[in-house]
């Protein structure tokens, strides 16, 4: 079986700058196409689900944190089995019959999830009953700089590609979990996986990502009931919107010493 | 009819930095729910196309691009007519009868485009036909630096809410057409929206982006025969691998003086 967990590949590239123009071995990060397929051993059979594109690594976690947050399983015992090929460009999940794969699919016929392009945020909100969460966690903002720094400090990928995204589970004494993809939202599904694969809960934990807080992001986040995200960038108005409503406190542009609170600030102490 | 062109809104929130904590004015990028309706006066009427989320700007543009992209039309004269709601939340199209709409939507059922997510590379690249593209545009690195510098400089709404993607239209003597949204693609389709509308030809030009470089953004610039692709971010190892099979050239991580070249060095002078 061939190894496909290197993230990245080499490439001999023409690089240019004051000093002129040369020829280098340069690491580009790999972008992997990954299919999920679907089956519920009655009525579902070997149903492509989606193709994605991701970085090769967590491919189980992220199998598994895609059908949580596309709302195709909500615990792990609606899994019965999964498998991976061999060039790892597909999962297979066996679904038991408490995940209701075929009504399931049948009620989702029209809305796909996508980053800008295809949901429509209104459906969603119906069904996802974004009562306030009413966490009473707290944390100083100088845990938020120290988490901060050690995310910037473990994105590998990023420092030696400048072509991923990273994500983090955190506490108030440290990141718990941490992951890279090249897509935003694949990071965190990465760490959604791994959460239901080891049985961690999430409402008591912090999200810290490298991306933009979009729309889809925050509602991603409020559906796992995680009171705080913090973000290296900025959030649109439409999360910021989610997050009043959710109850979620949004930090956005957390980078060295400074950090802007745009929604319940009192969780930052 | 409100004004919906603006692209910010205003929010108090909390800034955090070494001097302590303070409440401030700040900026925040608008994220808007665009609904693309599909009639063609016959089989189809006012079918959801599409919900998407953008920046409120160029929504014409934006509407027209989107369907270029997605293959729903191929020419201005595919679009009878289009009109846009008071609110700017839908914008709908009346095509004529060479888009073959029922057509192409019966055969594109399974497919849809997202970011990373809801696309079949493979099934894309049967019908892209991408034969390489041979065109002997060369530019050299001088311009590159001087339109990268005015990109730069013209970049207003993430300058002010770094919430944003910007997207332009260049030839060697300057840029042509530029255009901001909180979307890598959607800045990317306002511009191929605006090219269709005003008839400009696409293959003897440049795209100059903000974002990393996917196969999904190569694979978009590569269908309008764009032979050059610039960015000051990272293309993916598939999105060069795409761009050695169209004769695209890549340029990333064009920042100041510097940048790398991936592929097609020949058309960097």
């Amino acid at each position: 079986m061939a190894s496909y967990d290197e993230t990245t590949e080499n490439r001999t590239i023409i690089r240019i700058d004051r000093d002129g123009r040369k020829e280098e071995n340069d690491l580009i990060v790999k972008e992997h196409a990954l299919t999920i397929t679907l089956s519920d051993g009655e009525f579902v059979k070997d149903r492509r689900f989606v193709t994605m594109f991701c970085s090769p690594s967590d491919i189980e976690q992220l199998g598994i944190g895609f059908l949580l947050s596309e709302d195709i399983i909500s615990s792990i015992d609606d899994i019965d089995d999964m498998s991976i090929s061999d060039d790892s460009s597909e999962i297979k999940f066996l679904l038991s019959s408490s995940a209701n794969l075929a009504e399931n699919l049948m009620s989702k016929r029209d809305i796909t999830s996508g980053c800008s392009r295809n949901i429509n945020p209104y459906e969603f909100l119906k069904d996802l009953k974004l009562d306030e969460l009413s966490s009473n966690i707290i944390v100083s903002a100088e845990s938020i700089i120290q988490l901060s720094n050690e995310f910037q400090s473990m994105s590998t990928l990023y420092k030696s590609t400048g072509g991923t995204h990273a994500s983090a589970l955190c506490d108030d004494k440290g990141i718990l979990i941490f992951k890279e993809d090249i897509g935003r939202h694949n990071a965190i599904d990465k760490i959604f996986g791994e959460c239901l694969l080891k049985g961690i809960n999430l409402d008591d934990k912090m999200i810290l990502s490298s991306g933009r807080i979009s729309s889809e992001i925050l509602l991603k986040v409020a559906k796992r009931r995680i009171p705080i995200i913090i973000s290296r960038s900025a959030p649109t108005s439409m999360a910021l919107k989610f997050a009043d409503q959710a109850g979620i406190t949004v930090v956005g542009f957390a980078r060295g010493v400074r950090m802007n609170v745009y929604s319940y600030g009192y969780r930052i102490g």
